[in-house]
């Protein structure tokens, strides 16, 4: 029985956690304004309001009251209070003590830090020119090094920054599993380059009021709940949770390809994650999906997985067909799917294929890995890089712009966020052959479009819980595993090594 | 000179009000947001969201750390101290002690109130029963009278309620306009019936996205600057103040009329004075406009005295042509500046012509006084209504859905605010006497589209200043006069019993 002490402990940081998710969901709703909506005068007012309404949260995220709800709570937890309190005090717990071991006077310094050095990326970017950019970013690499011994770690300090962005997570953990990932990737790639090598491009634009209804009704198709989201336009697609009953999704559209089925897909996975989570966690902070590293694994399922697949293409082509008859004629839908899935090692990230992305990301990962130890100085990045490229990709890097100044990540102190995007991607296939292995007949789901079952098992499995479970929580319950990349290499392998997967 | 410890003590105010400003800003954001794009299940957390702001802006309102900082700038002001110093001072103190007299139980408690009360108006008005409302309007008066006490008035607690919405408005005041106004709109009213008595309704439904870009041209005609504001669509047209460099209109549209034209006029001089106000006030409480009246003033001004001129009708009509060409024939342009000028004397206030509206705000002040002075009782307003209805508009009320019913207003807890949009409306005319005279060939401006000497007049005169000075001050400042009635009676018995006007 649990004592009526016990539930008001936990029931009065529930109440402080609401508050300080509306705080949250409100800068969200500021935030996705400024991405879709503002008007472009109003811009570095909006970044006022937002920094007004941060310092809002972290004085309530560092303030005595909340360190005081939480010793109560981890008081009265016994082993067998329900797991979602027990993750409620762990991930509050976590919260408090990642906003008050940095010193105030850090954190300013580090948000002035990198607000300069956004501009100063962004113009040596334009300019082509590194060596602008480098000695911020030397700046950066030192606080963020002084941010790791504040936030504290064993073995390594890049262990604090991974961890920053997922939970526990470790420099062994992510070696483990990039260590096989080049040498593997390597042999597919050399097959993969000739597997699919029809290429298309539509005989006619695709009208974009059409393209927008066909993601709509795509979105819908996958199970997004328009009653709870929306679906907007801005510059780069995002998916943002503005209140339990409000995950939106936006989308970018371009006349001379199909790019945004495919976008929608990918945050239409991350918004089914978000929509699936229980009410009863909402206002909580297990209220949202857990990590970045399963956010991007169910992005990745739905775009990759489902969307690429085989049996869903025809599906999905014959939806293309019914919303633009005169640019898929039945004898493409083949040189579409080849397209769909050509492989060609090149030089952004964000452009890259499923069998190359993770490269980019390896070569990120050593070298912050190397930054951080010492190893490597900011100014001998572009070299490191293009030999990097050269050596895994085989390609020649012609300028900084298309090489080592390409990502904006570092010039926001975001040291220990690129390997989330190949993990995320690696744990897709694991969570999907889990799938297969449980639900009848997935093949003839994808093909019919009804992919409810699918949906079903998902929620059932992973996103009902929010953020109850921590990363390897999850892989343990689901597919009772830790994180293993032969899933994904065998995967690869199948899909791209053999013409007609 | 000014001493650096005066600066000092006006700039640590300034400082505090800029975060008020952010947040407030922030609860207009998810406010405009929830009239626009929310989700439809998303309205229940949206209304936890901004009341979680609302009670973050309170504290900080009624803070002893404002109480101080406002006492500080008190002492350090002297008699040739700016005048927005000044005003500065004057409005946050006005601020504070209107959040600070009314003690949280009773604040909370009115919330609550209003709260249920707005889901039984709903209903009640739904089933167009006043017996269902009126018992908890009756706990609405008690509280508007205990609300009174708490903030204190001489001669009559009424004038404590009207101060809410404008500062220093009295009773007294109101019916020194509110007086003469029934027996000459009376008499106006009699010749006005037949003055304008053309009708049209276009002959082909007018294309609603050719409605939008029609009102956006026309916003941008007016001078609205769409580098800091946008247009969207909603239920009920709103202007709404998200920034100084945001300030956004809505409007709605209906295939069969052009009301969307005067609604884009109304809601675009809203938004002109917001827009108008001096970068120096930006995140200070004198940074959005003075008063209710104030603004009231200025749209109605746009809406009706340029909006609906004779001279300016030549320039919209050719614009009107423009956009419609197969609706707006040539020969209609008199027959629909009839059909805008239609004076008809019914039930519903938001649906009534220029000549009629103040005498259904004349109607809903006598009952608030009535009610506030139990010379009248809420159970018998229905009576009460129609009789006054009938007296000064002669029309029969056949329901209170359409009679007592109709205003959400009483509903919210906002006795008091009724007389603005009245008082608004006779500004608006003295204004415009006032620019008249200033101004040299109005009625080419108007004829010819060139609106911006009006725009620039009323910017230097009114717009810039923004809170800088209270209503009586700025009409005294403009029109070197206080609130008049007769000007307006003029222009209504010179407009509305002249055909030709």
């Amino acid at each position: 029985m649990i004592s009526s002490v016990q539930m008001s402990a936990i029931q009065n940081l529930k109440n402080y956690c609401a508050t300080l998710s509306d705080i949250n969901n409100s800068i969200s709703i500021l935030s996705w304004d400024q991405n879709t909506y503002l008007p472009p005068k109003a811009h570095p007012e909006r970044g006022q309001q937002i920094a007004t309404l941060a310092s809002i949260l972290h004085d309530r995220q560092t303030s005595p009251k909340l360190q005081k709800l939480i010793a109560e709570a981890e008081d009265q937890l016994y082993h067998d209070s329900p797991d979602a309190d027990h993750a409620l005090v762990r991930v509050m717990r976590r919260t408090y003590n990642q906003s008050t071991k940095l010193p105030p006077s850090f954190v300013e310094e580090f948000a002035n830090l990198t607000s300069q050095a956004h501009a100063i990326w962004t113009q040596a970017r334009l300019d082509d020119k590194f060596s602008d950019f480098a000695p911020v970013l030397d700046k950066i690499i030192q606080m963020s090094k002084a941010q790791a011994e504040y936030l504290g770690y064993s073995d390594h300090p890049y262990n604090a920054l991974l961890d920053i962005y997922e939970e526990g997570l470790t420099v062994t953990q992510v070696q483990k599993v990039f260590d096989p990932l080049v040498s593997k990737v390597s042999q597919i790639l050399a097959q993969a380059k000739n597997t699919f090598n029809q290429s298309f491009s539509p005989p006619a634009p695709l009208a974009i009021t059409k393209q927008q209804q066909f993601t709509k009704k795509l979105l819908q198709t996958i199970g997004y709940d328009f009653g709870r989201g929306r679906e907007d336009l801005s510059a780069h697609p995002f998916t943002t949770m503005l209140g339990h009953n409000d995950r939106r999704v936006t989308n970018r559209y371009s006349s001379g390809d199909i790019t945004s089925v495919f976008t929608a897909m990918h945050e239409g996975g991350h918004a089914l994650y978000e929509q699936g989570i229980d009410e009863s966690l909402a206002r909580t902070p297990l209220g949202e999906g857990t990590s970045l590293v399963i956010h991007e694994s169910q992005s990745r399922l739905w775009e990759n997985l489902v969307g690429k697949n085989r049996h869903f293409w025809q599906f999905l082509f014959s939806q293309l067909q019914e919303y633009f008859p005169e640019v898929f004629l039945s004898q493409y839908s083949d040189r579409i799917y080849h397209q769909l899935h050509q492989v060609k090692p090149s030089l952004i990230r964000t452009e890259a294929d499923e069998v190359t992305y993770p490269l980019h990301i390896v070569i990120r990962f050593e070298i912050e890995k190397l930054l951080l130890e010492d190893q490597l100085q900011t100014s001998e990045i572009p070299q490191y890089w293009n030999t990097k490229y050269k050596q895994y990709l085989d390609v020649d890097v012609p300028s900084d712009r298309e090489g080592c100044l390409q990502d904006v990540h570092w010039s926001m102190g975001g040291i220990g966020y690129f390997p989330t995007y190949a993990l995320g991607t690696i744990m897709s296939v694991q969570v999907w052959n889990q799938l297969q292995s449980e639900l009848l007949d997935v093949p003839a789901c994808l093909s019919s479009g009804d992919l409810a079952p699918i949906h079903n098992w998902l929620t059932d499995k992973i996103y009902q819980y929010g953020s109850t479970y921590t990363l390897s929580e999850v892989l343990q319950r689901v597919c009772h595993s830790d994180l293993q990349i032969q899933p994904f290499l065998d995967y690869l392998q199948n899909k791209y090594t053999t013409p007609n997967t």
